[in-house]
């Protein structure tokens, strides 16, 4: 069936990852490091973060993939982002942004936007409203947190992958994963991951770990969000609150075998 | 009774904050960044932690309080938390200070006040060293850990409150509260909290969640304090050390109901 | 019986540090702030977290022992370690240093080297490609991940810790402490603790603990490495995952009493 596609292939990619233990060099902000390394560690990848402009072009040459999230940029981290983000296009590592809070401050928009204009980028994660910041200028999100639904921004997103010529991909309820042709949604996941931080980060990472072993930005990042929103379901079973469930859900990316993975994929054409 | 008072407000704000679930401005201690957004999270607030000066008083104008918190200060960042408070002021958005560490370094100690003479606090919340230390330049503070008693800070706590025109929450075995003239106390809590760390930094970013729906500064902060008191020990009770009482701590905030909250909180006049 | 000498030593340590709350101060790396604060609580000790340049030399002369771990560097934060290091010498109290990822960028290995040569460091604790890189330029380390088995680098361990005239601590399935002549090993621990962060961090902050209230590196080294080890195992003991053992080693390292660790540190000459 053609629906099982898109789950078998999460499957493998989960199996390549556990394998190969790519390196993933996170710039990222102070707020979701150490979780998003247990994450990270947990799905079977290496994380290290490193964001002093003397060393990061060197960190990037060893990774598997470069992911750049600005939670808690400044003017130096964002030069850091710049740098590392030219190594990893002229060596063809992914690389993968998360544009926390664009549309929050101008800083986090223009930041954004020049990234986008100065670096190929692989994927782009975040919610409904920073994804409509960057291709509307009078957007506006709320603090980190969207203001519009996926659905809203389902037009512009199409159009704004074919302009990047980049995957984006929206969480929310329902994920939508686009490259401007092709369009993936994932329905796998659970509403006690917005009682944690860091979960958007944390999918951001985890795309990034799934391109380290996968080419096509579209099946590693619907892949990784599918790995992830399962994770989030089963985590949920028994947590009581967002304490228990922040445990349970690296317990679950640890645990989580292909079987599982390929038959509690929701990926959807 | 007079006495159940203080504790129907306290449940009647925590219905009040599940509902509006107002932004709350962190620029706090790299320390305790995660474990903070995940209290305000598990709490009802959404918080957004941003320290750029290129950004922060864009983001405090969206926000319902903003928290400064100088457990890991830097030049850079103290100018930061005056750009923002000095926009707070304006906008009549209330700033809670942490004084962190105060009476430890002279740096500390010196922030710490002139963040107090630069601008309108509503809640400064410390332990009594790091209050004592607003008050006596030879106040010395054992790292972040008090080496004074509630008690022994009473009478410079009024003072300090009147002469600063702000309310004092200093917290302890028995919390104590004062605007300089009405005082009440607060005796929720569980010795466990004192084995993990962020704790006194968590009291302050809920004091900014309650402050974002309460006028009162005085109500504000004791309706804060007995409900992170009382999850407190309601975290305790089946936690075998501080790693599961970290999370239970979480889970007991999300939980908790007002009617537990107006039952459980020890508020005194 | 020779062998529970340093299992009998390790168990006093314990008393000791649980006895005295010695005051740790740490500058590390964001990744791991939380966690290492978390377990240095945990285990008796009083941890402080401060990076200005402003202050460090004040809140070190507070302290039992200065931790200086390089995991996200900065060139600001390398004066802060400096200046930290040289109030420690000064006043004689302990300074380890925790080389993350040296050999990895040249920043890493050049800070490290350039730490080593202007300070006196009590104890260095690597993993054995971290320490590797100390002694051969050429080293590679992957990321924060050792390509090296602590086997292959004894014997350069031995030289090194000889011509610096410090301890090695290089940690790795067995733990190999030594000052250059003598030598023990320890082979406590679990492989759940390679899929948590900061483990490693975490291993060198309670050596800062063991050092406030033991003068000999080599015992303070291997003791809180048997502690951290046995906790570990005793934390995986009902852990589903990381994210749960997380949890589990923080309890294990409150709940263990000296009885337990005496029974259970395999620390051997």
């Amino acid at each position: 069936m053609a629906v099982d596609k898109p789950a078998r292939k999460a499957a493998e990619l989960l199996t390549a990852l556990r394998a190969q233990r790519p390196l993933i060099h996170n710039i990222t902000n102070q707020v979701v490091m150490n979780y998003t390394a247990n994450a990270l560690l947990a799905s079977g990848a290496s994380p290290v973060m490193a964001h002093a402009q003397e060393e990061v072009e060197e960190m990037t040459a060893l990774a598997g993939a470069l992911v750049l999230n600005i939670g808690t940029l400044t003017a130096s981290s964002v030069e850091a982002m710049l740098l590392a983000g030219r190594q990893a296009n002229a060596l063809n590592i992914p690389v993968i942004l998360d544009p926390v809070g664009s549309g929050a401050t101008r800083f986090r928009t223009r930041t954004a936007v020049r990234l986008l204009g100065e670096l190929s980028v692989s994927v782009i994660r975040g919610n409904a409203s920073e994804i409509l910041s960057l291709a509307r200028a009078d957007t506006r999100t709320r603090g980190v947190d969207a203001v519009h639904g996926v659905d809203e921004v389902r037009e512009t997103a199409l159009q704004l992958a074919h302009t990047l010529g980049t995957v984006l991909a929206i969480t929310g309820a329902v994920d939508l994963i686009t490259d401007g042709k092709q369009t993936l949604t994932v329905s796998n996941g659970h509403e006690m991951m917005g009682y944690i931080t860091g979960t958007g980060c944390t999918a951001t990472a985890l795309i990034g770990a799934f391109s380290a072993v996968e080419k096509d930005p579209l099946h590693a990042a619907s892949s990784a969000l599918a790995y992830f929103g399962l994770a989030g379901e089963m985590g949920a079973r028994d947590a009581p609150g967002p304490g228990t469930f922040q445990m349970a859900l690296l317990d679950a990316l640890f645990v989580m075998d292909e079987k599982q993975l390929k038959a509690g994929a929701r990926i959807e054409a």
